[in-house]
């Protein structure tokens, strides 16, 4: 895999466009994958935000092949490949390798709770065997308030002590800065990458030490988002950072995946653009007028 | 499938046992399954108490029609088919349709979470149609502790009302009697069955109206569990639900599945049944002889 770009300061779990009977409209989402990569947003695809777990590995595989025949370049591509089965995370994995991909984002088996750091690290460390290749990047998947299995500060010491050449970062989706910052100060050191989950963290993870963010709502302010990452040594930096929160708080008014739909649904003048797979359920009509004036008020575009 | 056999009342999600390389061992698989039919306990295959969420589809698929080749009647098996992706809940449903089997035990989509009721009711539906075969009875599979997205009685009226053939009954592992005994108050008088997710539940489940229990445990003391299903009407019932308490309590004492496995390794003399998948971690040598002492201790005997 490709080492990190200069450019790989903000990424996005792309969202996922789905046709009426609910496969993914290839045509919609490498438009706008490549709308993306045009603002310097990398391709988190297969994320949270993706509703990546709502599809089957063969549709995920379709996808990753699409936006590589559409020309999308691997260095900008970071496939989510974490699964509950280890089948299912090496053949993603493998997958991902072929495919040139700048590295891959993993989440840990999130069925079971409350297990041992020893049994996900034996699930990690399974995956790195089989897939038997050391142009294997993982950035690990910390998101405890989804998937309900967090992964704790001794088991990225261990990874990183067994495989330090592929255990290369992390998202932090916790939602807790001080997390992320002690994740920063132990492991930035000797080159672990500690992405924020979202960017209201973006300022202080950059002034820490940190990679960047990987956000959902890069999906639509991404080119906002990327000016920060870039300028956040400027004296109006904290200015820029406090007009990506507001953004992102209109957006956490609603729920987020068919809000950022929705949002992108306009701005492609495509109501297709709304349709989520189940468990997840589109914005209403009076939802989508409410968010889109709210947006309004705030002079936001896309 | 099959209409409910007047043996329905208890089954087991039956333990998945593995080779060194962790794929599963259909010889020991179909021997424990064996066994437990033999004992009049149901194969509830690919449930949480199976690792299933740990294997891929095709090594479900690969292991219903080992049993159903080694003999195993249809009517014996409710194998697990809930996934996060309706293309996989949908392939399994169909694949347990042609083994002939009882029926399937469905989780709902469980990485998203505090999703919408109608999200989960666009979910059952959407599996439902897509499998399009009047044929296929679904069992609902209530275990919030784990999936952590429950299945509400808002949810079952709705999907009840909507495909009431289809929706046959659930398995209620919420460990809360007020809700198992709610849910047979409320839908068990028109035939839905309500099975408690453990044996403890059992007399009162039965006594309420309930079909049986779906647990953990029959996967060693089947028998004994049986025996008060059958003779829950007799005077020495609360005496019997005590002693299954009591065994039951022993392997609470432990992780679960390990014990089980444990147990069954004991009983095979066989330390291949140790074996659990990634996240999971099998019992050590000291926890193996204070399980087995406590075991003995109680009289207990496989």
């Amino acid at each position: 895999m490709n080492s990190s770009s200069a450019s790989g300061k903000v990424w996005s779990p792309v969202v996922t466009p789905f046709h009426e009977d609910l496969s993914p409209d290839l045509r919609r989402y490498i438009e706008h994958c490549q709308w993306l990569v045009d603002n310097d947003v990398g391709l988190a695809v297969f994320g949270t935000n993706s509703e990546a777990n709502s599809l089957s590995v063969s549709h995920k595989q379709q996808l990753l092949d699409g936006l590589v025949e559409a020309g999308i370049p691997g260095n900008r591509l970071m496939p989510g490949t974490g699964s509950c089965a280890i089948e299912d995370a090496v053949t993603l994995s493998r997958h991902a390798l072929e495919a040139g991909c700048h590295g891959v984002l993993m989440l840990p088996p999130f069925y079971y709770k409350n297990v041992p750091d020893e049994g996900l690290y034996r699930y990690f460390a399974e995956v790195v065997e089989r897939v038997g290749d050391a142009a294997l990047k993982i950035y690990l998947y910390h998101i405890p308030p989804v998937a309900q299995v967090p992964i704790s500060l001794g088991l990225i010491e261990r990874l990183r002590k067994a495989y330090p050449e592929t255990f290369v970062g992390i998202k932090d989706s916790s939602g807790d800065w001080d997390n992320t910052r002690t994740m920063i100060q132990q492991f930035a050191g000797d080159g672990f990458q500690v992405y924020a989950g979202n960017e209201r963290f973006l300022l202080q993870t950059m002034r820490e030490g940190g990679a960047g963010c990987i956000s959902a709502t890069a999906n639509v302010n991404g080119r906002a988002i990327v000016a920060l990452a870039r300028q956040w040594q400027q004296s109006d930096a904290d200015q820029a950072q406090l007009a990506l929160n507001a953004t992102r708080e209109v957006f956490e008014g609603f729920p987020m995946i068919p809000a950022l739909k929705s949002a992108i649904a306009d701005f492609r003048d495509s109501d297709d653009w709304c349709r989520v797979r189940p468990p997840l359920v589109a914005l209403d009509a009076a939802q989508r007028r409410q968010l889109a004036t709210v947006l309004d008020e705030h002079g936001f575009s896309m």
